[in-house]
């Protein structure tokens, strides 16, 4: 296998994962300075992308193009650039694409469970807690999070969470996605935390990720490079790979 | 419905609950001192059950036998006394019987939220906290989650946790349960409430479940009563009725 | 001793809770249809106030002008309230009045942890979270916390909290209070919880509050009555009756 | 300064930090095959230790004999030692010599924290968790806060806390410190966090510390640095110098 964008952060803990991993080899590791054509030389059948929205796209018409399956953790996916990539696998059929915006297994299996839970409790919100250099409020993965549940309430026909204020100082109750409230907390000291939080009379359940280091992405990044031959076409989010 | 234990502390809040909903009417509250024929002079359909090991063997007999549906939160069933049931139950196979060790949906969810997750981390344990009134440690939710975390862990072929402990004060490390550690504590302030922490390289997956109040035992208690007459024979846990 | 709004959720615990301490005798429990007059002529030593801001001014000139001590949960005092209990409290200087906007020891001990703490760590918010019938948001408490603590780190001239936000949905990074970022969530089967978070380079300190019944108000408030006759004036706020 | 230790993972994050500083100069960084003189040779005026219980007493001892103050995070001291210590400083009543077993400055309010809280609630527990490669349980911080904990208590005439265990399995109470419970987590992901719970009627007060870098020693061991030089003798312990 090998590694788009392995002088980041990501991709270096990528790279030491696979190497501590007994049955995965790494042949070739390219930063942005290196031609692609090094996975083509090499025979590379997957490749890992952590990279930029700049060049992802690139990447990837190169590596469906040449048979090369790709586990992408890059972000800035949205619609359109989902169906470029459907598009260009049609005619690769035999070559799968992976793209997910959150490979810590922990926080895939906290959106499952909050989905699951949604609409057994009255009320639900979500509070994220991450290191003060973040750029954006609410993370991505709270406010996918809070799509879900909503999602799953809809489904369920749940009424609207109960919520009595009358008088708040702007900001109090925090953000609201599809009706569900977000809460960004900035702390020196955290990394990157999440805890959904439902709750019905007399009880509460409380769904905790943490992740401290950047290695809790390597376990869902390793799964992935390990069953993505087995599943062609594009795959978006970890979920269906855990088989839950 | 009716309520077998009517006077005791969780059967007050279930008569208090089956008022609340518009959907159930309380036709027969029962104690100790009151004959269960009321049961069958009212016409009652459904029982709800939270009496004393001493006696629900011969309620349920009573409600078996004259095809009233139950609904049991009673402790105390080994395997010899649900084998019994099930005896008596075949004789009737129109009627359904649920006994669950706990009500609370929040706890039902996160004993399967805790199997669920089971395989995909290296290490796991349990803690429960309960007021200092509570008579045994663990809880019997906490004996039953390490057993069902184990076994799962067993079927994914999991390796056994790590830890390198080799100096241990007696009792610091808990009481192992099929392997998994399980901690009790016991606070004054608390009421009920269970944290299973999952971890692997990086990063942690919390799953905590608070109950402050006996009425968090009606909702899941009620939704038993609305499913059981479409679910003959016996139920043995809530889980089968969460549709999960 | 008397108890004023007897017949209040709190008044009604407050009087379980004389009754059931040993070294103290209630005397006379008055309600809003209950004459003043109840207390001299039953010769009281100390009422305990949890009745209404719209009659508590009145009660406490009766109760000051009689030399009555008094220990005072109700809300709404501003300063120009404090001020006119002070200036009854000139003529009476045997008399003594405690005001406290919170009786409850961990809440008490938890903003005055987070004072000390404040000048410590780089990073500091708050969470609050309460059942969803609760009216504004934040709590009070909450708000004094958040006072407290800006207090503090301006004393120790330090920085300005972290923060790289450059992207937020309205609201997600929550309320600010002299600078302290304060989050409100209101959740069905919560009672009445805080959450202190200080941060710095690779540790952070918590320092959480759970109160799940009106009677955690007990303790603090029957401190309040044993101590008062020994307090003479006006004291806000728990704090210097628990000697720290 | 200088630091001895330095290749140590806690000596070079030391190191590190010192460099960050700007108002501390690292003249020398000495390992175990370096001369102690480089100390003398260089006019270093402040040592930090953090090496081994081996070699600690011989280090100490050239540097109080050659007039350098010392912060020493070495663990093993026992009043043995510190006595010894005690002893050689007599002779040099102008050096400093700071001995601490935890540096990280959120460990030492915690335990100040749960000092000054231990009087005024019926019950306590201490849960600590570590990371599954810690050899002792409970750690040193969990042991020496139980035990602060249990002197407050004695001090105040606290009754026992309340526990109405009859039926354990072996260890699920966990340890006992001087009539404190004390548990211990290990989990893979974690790195080294500890939550001391008080309880009473109705509320409960948490202070939680979590510690996920070695780098949260250094800002504690700076300060001490910082301070040393104006506080001559033994001091055992961070806490005198954060003047709280």
């Amino acid at each position: 296998m090998g590694v788009l964008g392995a002088q980041g952060k990501v991709g270096k803990a990528i790279c030491a994962a696979v190497e501590a991993a007994g049955d995965l080899e790494l042949v070739a590791a390219v930063d942005k300075d290196d031609p692609l054509t090094r996975f083509t030389e090499t025979g590379t059948q997957v490749v890992v992308d952590f990279t930029h929205p700049d060049v992802v796209m690139g990447n990837l018409r190169f590596l469906v193009d040449n048979g090369i399956h790709a586990v992408v953790g890059t972000t800035g996916f949205d619609s359109a650039r989902l169906d470029e990539v459907r598009g260009r696998l049609s005619g690769r059929p035999d070559v799968g694409v992976l793209i997910a915006p959150n490979f810590a297994i922990g926080a895939v299996l906290s959106m499952r469970f909050a989905e699951q839970a949604a609409r057994f409790f009255e009320s639900v919100e979500v509070i994220e807690l991450h290191h003060p250099n973040k750029a954006d409020a609410p993370s991505g993965t709270a406010y996918r999070t809070a799509g879900i549940i909503a999602e799953a309430r809809k489904q369920a026909g749940s009424a609207p969470v109960p919520d009595a204020t009358t008088t708040e100082l702007d900001g109090a109750r925090g953000a609201e996605v599809d009706g569900v409230r977000v809460h960004s907390v900035r702390l020196a000291g955290l990394v990157a935390h999440q805890e959904v939080l439902f709750g019905t009379q007399g009880e509460t359940l409380t769904i905790r990720h943490d992740s401290i280091d950047r290695s809790s992405f390597a376990p869902g990044v390793l799964l992935g490079v390990r069953q993505i031959g087995g599943r062609p076409g594009l795959t978006v989010g970890l979920d269906p790979f855990l088989d839950l």
